[in-house]
């Protein structure tokens, strides 16, 4: 039987709701106009207090990396070293960026499914001078672990030389992150996980400390920060931008206002913790020893590659969810559970994985079991 | 916690496909633009081919009720009689029709639950003269109940005044149904229900001995199917459809023909046994001695209004699922599996139900008890 319909439960793209879907398919309008200009300007405030800061708050026309690059290449110069925490797939996404642009990264290598150990970083903070910048996930969706960017921060904020760089794409809207309180400089996020709008939008934090570093890289000629900052504020952007998902996410953040960003994260938790119950009511283990609230990575049980579970999930059964990447590939798969969800779609990935694990002759529970655990996790955090 | 989605499993309308609202949202046509006559000529074949009819097929703007009443204004004069069987909702809405028409109702009473006794409507037939027709759910609604029309259809078709006019409504795109190989003279169904489109169409077949008793009824001034029968064949309607509906309708059938309706019918039929298998795995017991594959009446344990289990359902949760009408309101609660609907939506079905009946104080089960049961079913049917 060929699937009826097709469902996204992957870190990235995530399902968009009916609501954005409406907003991002109302007509285009010109980049230029006051009409546009109006809502530019108000999701730049909706940004503003998603990330709860008093900085700047700029919108690009990019995916999440796009936004990764223009950190780096607008707040540093060839030459400059940077602590970066690699514990996953993004991790080193900061290390190819520094090494693209001649920044030298000093590396904290960490275990795939580990957080950082934040007196590791500290120490070298204060044993390498100059460093210009730490560079770290809050979020590392590859493992989906948290690392402690919070305790980073208190680290950073006494070095006035040291900017703090956090890739927050899979954790702005699925947490509640008081960027300035935890002191963030600079934060980043993309559209198309927890804010729920196709992909295309990346969006950028900067407060003072981070704005007086910017750079004249001429090579950050698209991704020139300087430039956005001199037109963003006046509802224009230095290029074209994507007015349509512009409008679209505006209609998504407002949804998130509604909801209350303290509902919002509270519902994130309460999704990650029945999907770990569910998870774990089948024998299987998570891969990571700090699990995040926006994904579930889950290693696969032995004799069984986590990407044929992805492949019976989605030829059979029309549900994306993620495979591993890189030496995880085959090792382990990741449910999300980010932006527009509820229990009923967390209950279809478990069920999915069932059928899936089932079919690939992985036996140790019985049909319902993940499903029995995670309603009992909502019964109880909810009801 | 307020619910995040809204969740559509009643029996009509139902869930309506991405791409049917695609449809539906395109630009309005001219009705009578040589582009539109194109669509709806294409649309009425699709639908002779759902019906498997060689007769005619005509298309209402109205819900099912309209067509209702064109068979019964059309059809019958003042002072004929029919047999009506009435066992629902549904069937007492022949009776009123009838009466309102001034046609003498000969009515079968049936049991809500259970099925007609098609030998007591062939003693009826062959004792009192002159019946005109027999009117007839296929499945009534209101019970989740099928009547055996196919062992009518093997009577009146020897009876050449007498015809078989059945209510179709959620039987059509359920099951397949050879219209003329079953002999029902007159078919109805309504766009809102397993053909997965938003309501506001009824769809009407007439084979030749129906056509051949259409009278000329001044009542029936909108619903009049000679005028329909002289348009239709043309591409055009006596008054103005609903062209954008016709539109979203075609893009449903379209989608029907492509899963195949052999496969359509079988998936209905997977989708019921699940769901009749959940229920059972509660407690519960079905209010149908012979359930319909579109629609699972279930009885609310004792203590239990079914109304609350709909009202928690929606309130608590998004999902909209159906109580009892009549004097079943309370007694019973229906859970839809007619048209866009596949397995997940079967289990999230469920499953609302189960958080439901423990809000209430019903524990006769474990969470997880429905989905492991309707698992099974599903992956004895089809893995």
């Amino acid at each position: 039987m060929k699937p009826l319909k097709k469902r996204l439960l992957t870190p990235g793209p995530t399902m968009v709701p009916e609501r954005v879907l409406e907003a991002l398919s109302r007509p285009t309008l010109y980049h230029r106009s006051p009409e546009f200009k109006e809502i530019f300007l108000d999701t730049r405030e909706r940004l503003r207090r998603l990330f709860k800061t008093e900085g700047e708050v700029l919108i690009l026309t990019s995916s999440g990396t796009g936004a990764m690059e223009a950190a780096v290449a607008n707040l540093f110069k060839p030459g400059d070293s940077a602590v970066v925490v690699a514990g996953g797939k993004f991790g080193q996404r900061w290390e190819e960026l520094c090494r693209a642009f001649g920044v030298k990264p000093i590396t904290v290598e960490v275990e795939w499914g580990k957080s950082v150990s934040v007196e590791e970083i500290g120490k070298i903070l204060t044993t390498t001078p100059d460093v210009k910048g730490v560079l770290v996930q809050i979020c590392e969706t590859s493992t989906g672990t948290i690392h402690d960017v919070k305790a980073i921060g208190k680290i950073t904020k006494e070095l006035p030389d040291c900017l703090l760089i956090a890739d927050g794409i899979t954790a702005y809207g699925v947490y509640d992150i008081p960027t300035d309180d935890w002191h963030i400089d600079v934060a980043i996020t993309g559209s198309q996980k927890a804010l729920m709008t196709p992909p295309g939008l990346a969006v950028i934090s900067l407060n003072e400390k981070a704005v007086n570093r910017l750079n004249d890289n001429p090579t950050a000629y698209y991704f020139n920060l300087k430039k956005e900052l001199k037109q963003q504020p006046k509802g224009q952007t230095a290029y074209t931008t994507a007015t349509n998902l512009v409008i679209a996410l505006n209609e998504a953040l407002k949804m998130i206002e509604e909801e209350g960003l303290e509902n919002v994260a509270k519902r994130h938790e309460m999704l990650a913790k029945a999907t770990r119950a569910g998870v774990k009511a089948l024998g299987l283990e998570l891969l990571s020893e700090n699990p995040a609230n926006g994904v579930t990575a889950v290693i696969s049980p032995e004799g069984i590659n986590g990407q044929d579970v992805v492949k019976i999930a989605r030829e059979t059964f029309g549900i994306t969810i993620a495979g591993g990447q890189e030496h995880l590939k085959g090792k382990i798969f990741r449910l999300s559970h980010m932006g527009y969800v509820d229990i009923f779609d967390i209950l279809t990935g478990l069920e999915v994985t069932e059928f899936a694990l089932k079919k690939l002759g992985y036996n140790r529970f019985n049909f319902g079991d993940s499903v029995k655990a995670a309603m009992e996790v909502y019964e109880k955090e909810t009801l």
